[in-house]
């Protein structure tokens, strides 16, 4: 009998090209690029196309796959009611969930193709940005053909062009946060792509999963915690009695990175020129949690991960909070539809077992004799 | 460096109470009773209670359930309208997952309760039900609180009671399709409850899972196969036609079943009583597909497995053929829930990890000079 694996630490689940989480050296690496070297440069359409043809894309590659975006923003009759059918104060990422859904139905079933992930891919924004103006009362506003995949996001959002200076910053995030090795979200999406199923219902596990606080829900209780300690003077009697309530510090501690997370350096940087007043309080935080968890557990590796200064860069770029998971995914999808024509390609049913630890086989009592 | 496995075959990810698939002796329990003993005189309702509480119910405590179960069958506005949104030509596992979605929408994230549990395995039949009948042309039919669950879903599609003899073999099929240890639709759901998501997130990923023709999906493909070889004298001619073509024999062999799959017998021997044209078809293929498997591989345990008698079974009840992988959702939704609970009280991130095998970090070439 092989061993019970808790939460299959250790365990490699699937090969892949997409990327590499490279934790003793806190490294993240694309197809070949280390995430440095990408995210204040290339555009988020060029890393999905690294993701999804394994190479950087030439000037008329990325043309072209701009164009197919573009063509692809729109939504489906039965989407855009359904969108209209929701209440107007659903937790975004309920939304994005169901419309994902809804706006993949099919008569029969469809492969993963790479045209499904680009048009998944391009109905994310769209979907949020649609949700996002209703709840306000206002119309939906249509993308626009010169607009690149973060512009579109945030006009689609606010009805009106962003800064470039924030456009940029968008753009970062999402090529910061476009995949991640075998994530719980990752790996749902291939796991029921190893069932031959669709490509939106990989999707739509993806997003169920990173709905998870312990996934991609933590962003906006990283600010939450912010709130509450309110200014920087206030950090260390706050967090301390925080401790003594065993409370946990939001954004911090990983299980892959041994040492600081390459994307929180980048995403911290970005804080600091973009949102200095977010940057005072933060910086101070992060100082005192790292010293408080230093001292409680000196043995144990601690850093600062992703989701803490991506609170400070996306409230910077103007989301509102509960936002943020979804803006994850928008990043993520990327990745997901890679991983799933990965999986689909070198297929094999991912379909681990389970141990029985329940009663022993006996006879049933009749309903009658149950009392 | 551990070890890539594949399809994590023999890897345990999950202890549980609630079922165990003893392939090598051909037995399936839940939670301590043999399948054989529960198909034939528990209802899904005490099945479900089984799996919820871990224990079967009295009778006050199955009334109960009964009346909790009967007063969540209805839809939620938002559900109701966008079930509406959707093409009446549309997969009905694509609606499922959809609607299942839209149905789960709340304002914040609420944990996976026992409560939910009920609410949502009292839907499904609702939403499926509700769809037949509008791509029919027809208006939805409201469930009954004087009929059991089994007996409410034929009441809703069909606007009127099914013959008592076929609601109990539905009621057979819901509880021996119920749960199955660590299937590819139960993991997803365990993998998206380990991030803490909603349970809601949870199903909607199993459903998008049992889509896959590797997993529920197989059930109309028996239909489809039996059809294409018409009548039991073609059946030696066709099969072995189909060998030369390497098409697969739909309905044979299991990943953890050595010998015969439990179900499947007694699946067999209803379809033999309910369905004798198709039993008369579907034994000769069966014995045909299992002589050709053992010539072809000697060595391999070859055996007939529990989608192969369930076509016969539903095409019985009177299903039709698109209709087959979401009833098994019907069923599977109670371990489903079952399993969602379980891995919550007992909670650890579900993250494995992914091997690298991409190409080397070097730099990348700006846009400007990839020609």
């Amino acid at each position: 009998m092989p061993e019970y694996v808790p939460g299959l630490e250790g365990i490699i689940a699937a090969q892949t090209q997409i990327s590499l989480v490279d934790g003793a050296n806190g490294r993240l690496v694309y197809h070949g690029y280390v995430i440095a070297d990408l995210a204040e440069d290339m555009s988020f359409e060029e890393v999905a196309h690294l993701f999804w043809h394994g190479a950087l894309p030439t000037r008329a590659q990325l043309d072209g796959l701009a164009a197919e975006l573009s063509e692809s923003r729109g939504l489906t009759d039965a989407a855009s009611k359904s969108l209209a059918a929701i209440a107007a104060d659903a937790d975004p990422m309920d939304v994005l969930r169901s419309i994902v859904s809804v706006q993949g139905v099919t008569h029969s079933l469809q492969k993963p193709t790479l045209e499904a992930a680009i048009h998944a891919t391009a109905s994310f924004p769209t979907i949020l940005a649609a949700f996002h103006r209703r709840r306000q009362g206002l119309e939906p506003v249509k993308p626009r053909a010169d607009l690149g995949h973060a512009a579109n996001y945030l006009y689609m959002l606010n009805g009106k062009e962003s800064p470039p200076e924030l456009v940029r910053a968008l753009n970062t995030y999402l090529v910061l946060l476009a995949d991640h090795g075998m994530n719980a979200s990752t790996f749902t999406a291939r796991v029921i792509a190893s069932t031959d199923s669709d490509l939106a219902s990989c999707l739509v596990g993806a997003v169920g999963a990173l709905k998870g606080p312990a996934h991609g829900g933590a962003p906006s209780a990283v600010l939450d915690q912010l709130e509450q300690i309110g200014t920087p003077d206030n950090a260390e009697r706050w967090m301390r009695e925080a401790r003594k309530r065993k409370e946990r510090f939001m954004g911090f501690g990983h299980r892959v990175y041994r040492t600081y997370d390459p994307r929180a350096k980048i995403l911290k940087a970005m804080c600091e020129r973009l949102n200095p007043k977010f940057f005072a309080l933060a910086s101070k935080v992060e100082e005192t949690a790292l010293a408080i968890l230093h001292e409680e557990h000196p043995e144990r590796p601690q850093a600062t991960n992703v989701e803490f200064y991506s609170a400070g860069v996306l409230q910077a770029i103007g989301l509102p909070k509960d936002l943020f998971p979804p803006t994850f995914a928008v990043a993520r999808v990327a990745g997901w539809t890679a991983h799933v024509l990965e999986q689909a390609a070198h297929n094999r049913l991912i379909r681990p077992q389970s141990e029985y630890v329940g009663p022993e086989p006996r006879k049933p009592v009749p309903l009658a004799e149950r009392g």
